[in-house]
């Protein structure tokens, strides 16, 4: 059977994000609430967000939390833009963000400091001081995670979604909500206590060669990282989609049986998840849900429970379900999630 | 066998793009200019893409052309911040384009409708004139694809790119990059011409359950609209990556024999795209690939080859080998591609 496996790097890091967490709290949220009153001061328009892979998913997660907290037009943009096609782009009243856990992803490198060149305010937004991204940068933000050695990343996700909140409500002078993330360790810790369960269910998916994995809104960002978690520790093809779109064309190839996994935690996007969960119900799909809602959890083929918390922190939880999901998946198939074939910690493209 | 099934929609629409691209020229290209100067004159500072489905793929192509061609910030956004979230967005200084062949998106329209009242320059991208989001919008365009009957949309995405390139380029007073587009419908009859060598490739497909698919710049809407295209059709589960972020993690998930599509033109982003394929072929993925470069055709399990063109235009030809492989897929599984099971022609989702 499966091995619980107290030696892989990745479980101790995940392991490892409540306090992670909780240090990353201790340690910058007075950097980041100097940082929100330079926003409020030079008052940028719109926002960018650069990265890759799960940092790429941090942004999309902070797509949501400057855009509805700051109310802030926000993209996530595409390096290319500068590293392939060289575009003359003008970053005037723009804040570009570069998510980088090792600072040294070097598309995001180079767009950070040629946005920099072309008028942008730039912050980064690492795991490692004095990385080449915080010197690129006008301002840097450190997640407090300590040294990640496995190359799947977790706890450097949760703390980046953590400092980019807490950004974007410092930004909107909502200190009320910033004192929010306060009860984020305890959530996560939470979610870890049920990795007994995570672990027995995830026995049932051995043979998952492909899969679809659903979210809208905050939870879009939880979704793109859980299907990113499963391809790259369980060697499974997840398909992701936000739940809406998923409707538009995807709901078609949902046969008797196939596994979704839905993140539809209690918020304003509920209601359109419910929908689509009923719709893959028609389709007599396998549903895995990640919720606080227990009528989801009901509905679900397998539930697993999330505590309750706004709608805007509650993927700093649900992740930590797809996390421990994806390494339990991996360890019952054999996988060493730790080093995922063909995948390095840093990436070089551009 | 196969049947070529000349009684299918789907095909008959395929088959009906030169024309439909052609008219679209005809037709509409001193409207688009009239609106270009409007644009020159106005001079937003940002550009907005709001779809859903095939016409959010067409966004993803516009996000490259009106950010590379015309130098604007351009943003593929989500309908859920006003549709959803309620957010209380400033849309002055910025452009919204929102794309719908029927102009009946419920989401797209509401949130066209909220950004004019907020103060966004507001254009309506649509099949058919007079529908709701025209009304709502302050200028339209109109793609001149005659009504698309089948589910599956095909003639409205390769006339909404034709469309949204002209105005890019019109917008940045490129006369002679705006004309280049009258050679899309000869290149697009010249790749119809290999329907017989497509169809023949798709039996190889008949068990393929789930593959990746894969594109960069231009290129990735391609990539995500020949997902949708093999979801909606052949009810294969697609995952669809950008070729740059697939080696960041989902690279570790290929194995032996595993289908990849890879849209690969001539270009600036051929180098990336080159590298990926590298990736695959160290882990013996099977690759399918769409690209007029010798040297990566040479290289692929199976390739279609697309006319010599400007990387910019290669998606509208690319795309026509993705709704081949689509339809015959179908075919061959017996499936009819006309009426996806569970999808409607029109979606209603906010």
């Amino acid at each position: 059977m499966q091995r619980r496996s107290p030696g892989h790097r990745m479980r101790r890091e995940i392991m490892q994000q409540p306090e992670a967490v909780a240090a990353t709290l201790a340690a910058e949220t007075d950097k980041i609430r100097e940082l929100a009153a330079v926003l409020r001061q030079r008052n940028p328009r719109y926002v960018m967000l650069v990265a890759r892979g799960t940092s790429d998913n941090a942004a999309m997660y902070a797509r949501y939390a400057f855009s509805i907290i700051a109310a802030k037009h926000t993209a996530v943009t595409a390096t290319s833009l500068l590293t392939v096609y060289d575009v003359d782009l003008d970053f005037s009243d723009t804040l570009v963000v570069g998510i980088s856990q090792s600072g040294e992803s070097a598309g995001t490198l180079e767009f950070l400091q040629q946005a920099r060149e072309r008028g942008a305010l730039t912050v980064a937004v690492t795991n490692t001081s004095r990385a080449p991204l915080t010197r690129v940068a006008e301002f840097s933000l450190c997640t407090r995670a300590r040294e990640e050695e496995s190359v799947p990343a977790t706890k450097t996700y949760t703390t980046a979604l953590v400092v980019l909140h807490q950004l974007a409500s410092l930004w909107a002078g909502d200190i009320q909500r910033a004192s929010r993330v306060q009860d984020v360790p305890g959530w996560i810790a939470q979610v870890l206590k049920s990795e007994g369960e995570i672990q027995a269910r995830a026995e049932r998916y051995r043979y998952m060669r492909s899969c679809a994995v659903m979210g809208r809104g905050y939870s879009l960002g939880t979704c793109l990282e859980t299907a990113l978690k499963l391809a790259q520790c369980a060697y499974v093809s997840p398909a992701a989609y936000s739940g809406a779109d998923f409707l538009h064309g995807p709901i078609a190839s949902i046969e008797h049986g196939y596994p979704c996994f839905v993140f539809a935690p209690e918020g304003k996007a509920l209601q359109s998840m419910s929908e689509t969960l009923t719709a893959l119900h028609e389709r007599e799909a396998e549903t895995v849900v990640v919720s606080n809602s227990r009528a989801m959890l009901d509905r679900a083929t397998v539930g697993f429970r999330i505590p309750d918390m706004p709608e805007e922190l509650a993927p700093m939880a649900s992740i930590v379900v797809g996390q421990l999901f994806s390494l339990h998946l991996a360890l019952v198939r054999g996988i060493n999630p730790d080093e995922p074939r063909g995948v390095s910690k840093i990436t070089v493209t551009l």
